[in-house]
């Protein structure tokens, strides 16, 4: 093709900085998650996966499973158009009603991902509200970023998980703009939580709508999974909170909650929403049997977090470091990309285990890392291999360890 | 809630003037399409669907459906992370490769929807390329507006399906500009086909890039479902094909095909693909099912072609004013808002006839219309059952008539 000189430019680039992306060819297994197949190499491996976003193994939960099944033998496979045009099925309202339910909102708006939930929302937020000034946390993910870029609203960037910095800027801003405070609970590559309850403050002190993005919380904090939001008895004074259930619900999509106007508003204004067709009924009908599930067991999340303790113990133990916080996720910080390459594939070859260095654009570069996710199904001779291989690699490597 | 006047505001503005969207809620039923029941108004009236995408009735069929409930109790209901961290499984390997081989290409890439492909492939390539102008058709998709309007790169609007006013257009360009020209091959509201052969001669002519979206032509035109690209034989001389898994195929879910080179650019740097959870491999599964078949299959295509001049026959005989077009969309004017939901209540509450108004932002205002997608399983029944009922709505609302 002679278009290819043009991106071949670009990829050539990305692998000088050791930045090119190779995905490792999974085959998921019912019944045996957190094991699954490697196909990478051609012939499969079995392999123990850290790195899933699939937290609580919900993916493979029975009843979330039977009731996708039942539902696709029942309504097929496909929505069969947008929303609007013939698209919207009962198992998209019955969804709707039970995260609206969650987050103890009047209305929920489902949307094709997470990422499309939050471009969509904050786009439209941001063109059609009169002087919308977006005030965003420096660490926001990329589809909010791109939400906002795309509003063309103003954009005012507050220090990360800093609510007097949001306070000064906020009261910088003119008396006639309509301030929308975007931030998420838990930060996905550093796992730190925000400080919710001094954020909502100070937005409230300055008649500030809130936009909170729950996606790395909802199903796994909370007593019903409705986030650090209902963990801190804050989701009623929060004016959006966006979730996921492609994460710890196991399914695929995004969800926006809210007032019945505020989702109303979106669903009638959101290029995103309308233009596009529908999740499959089935989708709709495992992730509602999901969320439902995680609102009344707390099994999943007190296990995971059994898990993630001793993870972190052992870490400890062996003088590996990790990165503080008080969430689910565990990063090793690495910070070059070809070591940390080099490091997952060692870990995958020799050890089994399954961990996707994760480098630029999803981190900054020189903060490269591997990402640990313990879930409730990986053993405590799963993590005993896991912290012996590193431990063997930390020697090897001569990588720096922390000082006891 | 302290901020719904403002989205009460704009949501009464679109009451007044009738373009507040109403879904009607559906409960597919599997064996039973066109058929369906609808549940908006509480008690489930049973109703033939004649406004799906589902084109060919591919998302109830059973292999498409017996790969979709395999590979939920195979593999889980999700893919368990981003394409990058875990999400890629060896089902979407498959499927790329199977739409790599239905447009002839190196390479294909999936999304999470048609939208986020136009929407992640046009902005990655506008924003990116050095000098990028994109000249758009002026009936383009929201997914392609939104997707130019994100890359920020220069944008060039040429008239609808006039290739003398696109050779225009790219004369007048600086020499050193990276040419896109992005178009559709049958857009979706008029049914109206692009000469093909002509943009792209034009194109080549100049040098041009050329960004075909088929996501209503593919599974349905072409020896093998490519789409018109194949059936006019140019699939080779277009640089990347768009296409959708949710309409003619069933299930949910967009593409892109190109070369190999193009194909690595878009996953090395789209922000809607790289910070996106994966598509369920069980979607991936059953729209590899779908594709398969049909490249071998004509028998679906035939059908609906048969039924599709059925329904247009059978409207000219009661002088029934419809858009002439090439494709298998057959569009009824009513250009009027208020009028058109009228009469699709009336077809819904009368006759149990579901064609859904389309109305602003979907169509201009001022062109509201009724679009008719008849299928390989609409009966004959069917058929003369919906043009007697227009026969008579037409009668009593005195809507004007063709002349015969």
């Amino acid at each position: 093709m002679t278009f290819d000189n043009l991106f071949n430019a670009q990829l050539d680039q990305l692998k000088e900085e050791g930045n090119y992306r190779i995905f490792a060819e999974l085959e998921r297994q019912c019944g045996k998650f957190p094991r699954a197949a490697n196909h990478t190499d051609g012939e499969a491996q079995d392999v123990t996966v850290w790195c899933s976003n699939d937290y609580l193994g919900m993916g493979h939960h029975p009843a979330v499973i039977d009731a996708m099944v039942k539902t696709v033998e029942a309504c097929g496979t496909g929505a069969g158009g947008t929303r609007n045009i013939s698209g919207t099925n009962i198992h998209h309202l019955a969804l709707e009603a039970e995260l609206a339910d969650l987050h103890a909102k009047e209305a929920a708006l489902l949307f094709t991902s997470g990422y499309v939930s939050n471009w969509a929302a904050l786009s439209t937020l941001g063109s059609r509200l009169p002087n919308a000034v977006i005030l965003s946390d420096s660490e926001n993910h990329a589809s909010m970023i791109e939400g906002i870029r795309h509003s063309r609203a103003d954009k005012v960037i507050w220090k990360h998980n800093d609510p007097e910095d949001l306070d000064r800027k906020l009261a910088a801003l003119p008396s006639n703009a309509t301030k929308i405070v975007a931030f998420e609970s838990v930060y996905s590559m550093d796992g730190d939580i925000c400080p919710m309850a001094e954020i909502v403050e100070v937005a409230e002190k300055h008649g500030a709508m809130t936009y909170l993005d729950e996606v790395h919380a909802v199903g796994l904090y909370g007593p019903r999974g409705g986030g650090i939001s209902e963990r801190e008895g804050l989701a009623d004074r929060i004016t959006l909170i966006e979730g996921t259930l492609g994460k710890a619900y196991g399914v695929v999509g995004g969800y926006i909650t809210g007032s019945a106007a505020l989702c109303d508003f979106i669903r009638s204004f959101a290029s995103g929403f309308i233009f596009t067709t529908a999740l499959p009924p089935a989708v709709a009908a495992a992730a509602k049997v999901s969320v439902a599930h995680l609102k009344t067991s707390g099994m999943e999340r007190a296990r995971q977090r059994q898990q993630v303790a001793k993870l972190r113990a052992r870490l400890d133990a062996h003088g590996i470091p990790h990165l503080e916080n008080d969430s689910h996720i565990i990063p090793v910080m690495i910070k070059d990309p070809v070591k940390c390459r080099q490091i997952a594939d060692i870990l995958m070859a020799d050890y089994g285990i399954y961990v996707q260095p994760i480098n630029y654009p999803t981190v900054p570069k020189g903060t490269e890392r591997l990402r640990f996710t313990p879930g409730p199904l990986h053993t405590d001779a799963d993590i005993e291999h896991l912290v012996g291989a590193l431990a063997t690699l930390w020697k090897q490597c001569a990588l720096s360890r922390a000082v006891a």
